[in-house]
């Protein structure tokens, strides 16, 4: 190893080690702490996340980062250096040219300003009552638009916000991935809805014994590969996937006892985020090459694992007789069929979180056309609500009934995440180009789903994926697995099979 | 408040979260940590406990302490200050004289030679073999003179290392403490033993469903004033209170079907001590006034409930038709005496932890000799062994089946917890005297308990100790709470009345 890159290496395991310890605290904020302690949780998160800012925006490790690479132009200049080692003084180039680039104070005037907002936002969905987050989101957008200065852009300031999450993708890139995929998604929603089959939902609206679907998840976990001498999963208000290191890697579900897919396909989705972390190889943890691509790729494998494995036929040819020994009152009389149609009905609904594979990224569609007006400055924010009707109307053919289903329904924008929601679509578009080329290149895959063999495909994911760490891009990514950079189509084409055949279309 | 009085605190705050957050990091692996996160999660605390220690005792906190403090001498040197902020300045003095003292390459050293050490100890119980464990405590030894002479102490080097526990303690005054509690103890347990009496433990030890156990334990927790919206209690290996926080105070216990003992003193043990952190002023977050006196009194606490209240026969006048109903199978017909008897049966045992009250003091004692004849080096380690053994046959009439039920029993030594032994004692010592207070200055205290008021209590040891934190000593706490000074008389009374009575001697 080249001299003094140990010094930066392990500069930045006590960074990562410091934002690691402050996922352990907010795990336990959102798992077992007791409600008093949420005002000293607060005091230390945001203690040690400053300590872990100071150091990687210091003047030592500037320093030390100096000696290899170019400051201004993120250039490496150093000789000698093995191609793994370039990217990774690359990729931390970035991180830390991003967070040198937002003064500190802002940063803490932005922390204050959501922490208020989000409270303000709950009060507004609860009241269902825009006009009360109206202000705030005010304050928000503009702060924004003045984070995205900080940080630069090309054309519009909104890229620079969605750069953040998914470095290279741009407002354009999106737009047309969005038009390729629109229509599509709008005349199946529209066919499907014409075609009026009856409705398998109640099947999953039985009452399920809480502990008996927890175990079943629990099985699907492990046969997924997931390690539990490397992870647990507990429950929380809202299913999420954190990670202390590979060698610790957590998820959190959360049950319904009369919806059966709540738990699983929650737990499935998270399983297939912690297999990802499960996987980053250890060695270089700390660096970027021990870390996830973007959050576009890291969905991409939970939606791989929710609904291409775990909605698919074959998932359910090797697990459903296993379902129904578990629930034999709710499930015993009950066709694979049925159940199948039961988990992948469509609906248009004016809930996100609760759409189906089809509607889901409308509602995607709809808040980036937003964000984007927001941030151009090219809508007013009292208007937000109306628009926002009118496009569920145009995308989903439905109006919500007030603010608190529609515009108010979503934590993200008063935690200031504008340019997040698109990763949500990303994530089905790379995982389902990924999972093709998976089955190009694992003989059988399906047949070896069906007979409950997951492990090779997790292996291949391992193999080609999880050990990369950000040694490539998204897009180096996609080219070399998959042989073409991102397209809609095989999403586009794998919805229309599978949901033609389910409705007869 | 004094100018500058406000810079000492907020950085004593910072130091105190970092090491609040090491607590959490400490908790999580006892009790959800994956066994795959052990290396990680070892590598996070001492990063965390380093930054902590850094900040102790770095430069600027030294300059900001000198504004107030003879870092000499540790005499304040600023007038007009309040009474409470002089105290808060010498005790901080104290720690950071402590802290200070200590080079951190021998910290360090120490660290990994316990680290090693506590392995090495696990190995040679599980073998019974002394001799593996010996060349480690040699140079555990070794260390600990040296922390003595860093520390410095008037008489022998031992007291050093039990001042770090309990403030003001000396071997001296312990040994005279022991000279007059040993004769009452070995004569009422040979008294006892020759009694004769029939043997109800084997009530204790018939099969208690975990689930109502765990219950029962939460009902008496809750009666005892422990605030679950400021903590809560999980499981774990070895039972344990921590904390965060006032806010955020942890307790655990372990749960054994054929043992209905184990966890229910072990749940009211360790809710003493949680009371006690649950009642510190979190005005004084992160200073002394915001701490326990020393582990002696923090023990007196948790004995005080666990014995002095848990083992009563008022409290059991409350709790015993509760508990009959919860296990009437087992306890449906068994009477109230001998359920009290059960619980307060005396036989001597190899083992500390299974110590009766009467017999418990006598292992404690064996440490006191053996500890302070190592320090001294008046015992070779080799001989360490037969020693514990000719001890116990002196104190308790018995010798252990070999080194793992004797020398090898406790983990203290192996982690450099030298001089911690004697604060159990000191525990039991004080709790004696301080519930005897409680009991003067209390209308009819006895008779609250029986009829389940275990508040009024609680209320007299939040107004009297858990809100004065260090801003008294130990001994002041006595002479103003008990009218003198620490005594064995209280408990030598208290273990005379209740085992002449119960043993009818």
């Amino acid at each position: 190893m080249a001299l003094g890159l140990d010094i930066i290496i392990s500069e930045m395991r006590v960074v990562s080690r410091l934002r690691k310890v402050a996922a352990l605290l907010a795990w336990d904020q959102e798992t077992y702490m007791p409600t008093g302690g949420a005002a000293a949780r607060a005091d230390q998160l945001s203690l040690i996340l400053s300590l872990a800012h100071g150091r990687f925006t210091g003047s030592d490790f500037r320093h030390s980062l100096g000696q290899f690479v170019d400051l201004e132009s993120g250039q490496v200049t150093r000789n000698n250096l093995q191609i793994h080692e370039i990217r990774m003084l690359e990729m931390t180039w970035r991180d830390w040219r991003h967070d040198v680039s937002i003064p500190v104070e802002f940063i803490r005037d932005l922390a204050l300003l959501t922490s208020k907002a989000q409270q303000v936002w709950e009060q507004a969905r609860e009241k269902s009552d825009f006009a009360l987050f109206a202000p705030y989101l005010e304050k928000i957008v503009v702060m924004k638009r003045q984070e995205a200065e900080y940080l630069g852009y090309q054309d519009e300031p909104y890229d620079a916000l969605i750069d953040i999450f998914e470095p290279g993708m741009t407002s354009r890139k999106l737009e047309a991935l969005f038009n390729a995929l629109r229509p599509v998604l709008v005349n199946l929603s529209t066919q499907i809805r014409q075609a009026n089959r009856p409705n398998r939902r109640p099947i999953l609206t039985q009452n399920y014994e809480e502990s008996i679907q927890w175990e079943f998840g629990l099985e699907v976990l492990t046969d997924m590969g997931y390690d539990f001498s490397r992870g647990r999963q507990d429950r929380s208000a809202h299913p999420f996937t954190t990670d202390f290191h590979p060698t610790d890697v957590r998820i959190t579900t959360r049950l319904n006892p009369n919806d059966l897919a709540m738990g699983l396909f929650g737990t499935i989705h998270e399983g297939g985020h912690a297999l990802y972390e499960q996987g980053l190889d250890e060695r270089y943890f700390g660096t970027p090459l021990c870390e996830a691509i973007s959050l576009g790729i890291h969905e991409s494998q939970s939606r791989l694992w929710e609904n291409y494995v775990g909605r698919s036929r074959p998932f359910w040819m090797w697990y459903y007789p296993r379902l129904q020994k578990r629930f034999p009152g709710q499930l015993g009389k009950v066709s694979l069929d049925d159940f199948y149609a039961a988990i992948n009905a469509v609906a248009p609904t004016p809930i996100r979180v609760e759409a189906d594979e089809v509607t889901y990224n409308l509602h995607i569609m709809l808040r980036f056309d937003l964000e984007r007006a927001m941030l151009n400055g090219s809508v007013a924010i009292k208007d937000l609500p109306e628009l926002w009707n009118a496009k569920m109307q145009e995308y989903l053919g439905i109006t919500p009934k007030n603010d608190a289903e529609g515009v108010l329904q979503d934590i993200h924008w008063s935690l200031g995440a504008i340019g997040y929601f698109p990763t949500y679509t990303l994530g089905n578009l790379y995982g389902r180009q990924l999972y093709e080329a998976a089955r190009q290149q694992i003989d059988g895959l399906e047949d070896r789903i069906a007979k409950g063999d997951l492990k090779s495909l997790r292996e291949w994911l391992h193999t080609n994926i999880y050990r990369v760490g950000r040694a490539k891009t998204a897009d180096e990514l996609m080219l070399e697995l998959s042989g073409r950079s991102l397209s809609t189509e095989p999403f586009n084409r794998y919805l229309e099979d599978k949901y033609g055949q389910l409705y007869d279309l």
